[in-house]
């Protein structure tokens, strides 16, 4: 794999063999022992991160992913104002001049849909050994994210198939949700379950996605009743920085609501929460949000041990 | 020591440990032989910067002190604007979530007082192994300037007991002023002198402290004889962004100043100044205030020793 | 050499040896088994990148030719928002203070002429072991730009003596142009034509250096004339961010004006570019700015081998 461009490039199988690198390399870091090789690994190797929109969580989970494998990474918080971008350069050209400083990788986040697939179109046109990773692209795509939640559904409930899973929150504008549910679509007998006030429905594009490839998946407002059928919650934040807003059902998950949920499911969340999942379950072994960015870390070691090798 | 918080958390034995590892640090720093051993001895262990409040100076104190230990360094110039605070996370939920990237230490510097303390709260509360480093927490404290300071003082005058530290200024808004005096206030026969005009004073909580603690000081507005019986001449910025105004009292140092001062004492600054100090004493002798930022360094280092190992 | 602070400081001899060095580090580079030694040849050594008016290429260039030795960079994209400058310091003492942290070289950007110049001065005064690199102070100078494009002068045709140079674009505003016209004029047989609009023209310093210089130049609006005749054609951005404007003089070179062009010569840009060279011809053998930026790099790494030996 040269390129993480966005979720749907990735087969079942290749799925499968990331999060057996994953569980493989976070074996190894875990190991007093092993961890010092781990940490070696891709030493002498360099990793930009260039973030045209600051993300402080994702740059430092990519940073400390470098970091333990021994790669260098050098970065800038906020491109849009701090590169040639100010002065009206393209992007075409900011990535190839970025390509002769011979980064193994560069992770690109981008405020526009398609930034990434851009930049790895440059880098292919010239032939630079240079990987480019999507970290978001606006609207579009995060999938290091949707593999993260992935892994850690397959690590918290140990299956990726028979799955029902809950989705709630700001089903319009959460990048997030769409790329979890192309990715989940490629496994068996998976049901969803969408539940988000009327105003911020599941877009076109994922149920006539979800349509064609014959997967169920039903539409609610109903909160209880979803919560007592999930093996998986995937709950969300309502972006009201991008307009939207919830006025109509309450999502808020606490004590009283994990009541409903089944033992041996889980509650997932990309983070920031801003009070839809209360911190009074933040002990509940149930609640997996946490344990979802460290799976982050993981994750992304194995996928930059896939691209710079 | 698992963080590192307040200048009261140090009991006097542990400020003479600290100083003593300070120093032993520094002699392997001065040798190139044993430098090589020093820039290892934290090898494979990440520290993040997380600065809610820019300040370059003690970010690059921080990162050079962790990357003269051989960790990696990862920060973020300006967390309040690149980070999820903007979406309205909470400092608990950013750090709950910076701790799973697994950093050995987090320093953090912060608008809010407390903040801090909140963060190790969380830290603690789910038993994470990360420290925290309070590097500022808005008017509140900043306990490894204090400390760098008292070093300072015994390495420049070679005792901590029986000194009288004049400390003028703005000692209204002077947070590195504060955590001095409580540190001194541990020691043996200190007498303080406050030099500041009248709507600048020290606040009560720490005359109070003094007070309870039977330990002498004066307050003046005569310059001239205060520097006359000082053993160290602490001196600090008017801190007009805070809107502090001084229309009153003179508080400039400059070579004829300097005639009226111990051949013995020092004159130290947290820096920066913005002409309370000339630059026409830089090369005198008793002017520490730049001696003061490499002490910084050595200081921080035996602080990521001791909390990192 | 213990700062770069102008282009004028070269000698030949002393720029011959520095293109030596740099291609002896681009051997070891592009060799897999050297390459390993010359990654750790500046081990435990520190840059910082202090940058007071962000540029995030020439940072990563510094940053990857450090980490490409085994230093470690540590930088601020913004010093002017995130330092003690906000507090009304003055350079100097920023520069002194930084020195403290005992970096082997700090790598300065600013906004004011003569910026570099002043850090090296209280750099010398204190007799601090760490070097000065001018990495661009405002409308000043900008030497290793310079360096780097004369590297690639050499490497593409050989030779730095009899050369026609065809300077074209914002020729008032243009840096880059103007230290490189500096360092040119060190060889023999140079001729210069100087193309751009009435308004933009070459200002009366540079062509007074060359009459002084006995150096032959001449000034054209004619484009198709000037790419006849060239061997290096060096191309500029038209500054409109500094109000330059040109509305006379069509500046464009694509696939149509590269007819022109002997088969043996190249073009140049500093980059980024808006337009006045088409990306039809990224792909013409006789582009050469995406590989001026590479020597950039390996430029660098020689500098920073002399400077912190």
């Amino acid at each position: 794999m040269k390129h993480i461009l966005k979720s749907q490039q990735f087969s079942r199988q290749e799925i499968e063999k990331l999060f057996a690198d994953t569980d493989h390399i976070r074996g190894l870091y875990e190991d007093p022992e092993k961890k010092k090789g781990l940490m070696t690994s891709l030493q002498g190797k360099t990793m930009f991160a260039i973030f045209y929109e600051p993300s402080s969580r994702t740059r430092f989970s990519f940073c400390s992913a470098a970091a333990n494998l021994g790669m260098i990474p050098i970065w800038t918080e906020d491109a849009g104002k701090f590169s040639s971008a100010v002065k009206g350069e393209t992007l075409e050209d900011s990535i190839h001049a970025f390509c002769q400083y011979d980064p193994s990788v560069i992770v690109l986040r981008h405020s526009e849909v398609g930034a990434a697939e851009k930049a790895a179109k440059i880098v292919d046109q010239f032939g630079y050994e240079t990987s480019i990773i999507n970290a978001g692209d606006g609207k579009g795509q995060h999938p290091t994210q949707a593999l993260l939640d992935l892994y850690t559904i397959k690590r918290e409930i140990g299956r990726l198939d028979d799955i029902t899973v809950v989705v709630g929150g700001d089903l319009a504008n959460g990048r997030t949700v769409r790329s979890l549910v192309y990715l989940l679509s490629k496994f068996e007998r998976i049901q969803f379950v969408f539940l988000s006030p009327d105003n911020l429905k599941m877009g076109d594009d994922i149920i006539n996605h979800l349509k064609e490839h014959d997967i169920k998946f039903t539409e609610t407002e109903n909160m209880k009743e979803a919560l007592r059928v999930a093996d998986i919650i995937y709950w969300t934040r309502v972006q009201t920085e991008r307009g939207s807003i919830n006025d109509t059902v309450d999502l808020t998950i606490g004590v009283e609501e994990m009541y409903l949920v089944k033992s041996g499911a889980r509650l997932m969340h990309p983070l920031p929460r801003v009070g839809e999942i209360k911190t009074e379950i933040d002990h509940d072994s149930r609640s997996a949000y946490f344990r979802q960015i460290k799976n982050g870390k993981f994750t992304r070691m194995a996928l930059l041990e896939d691209v710079c090798r």
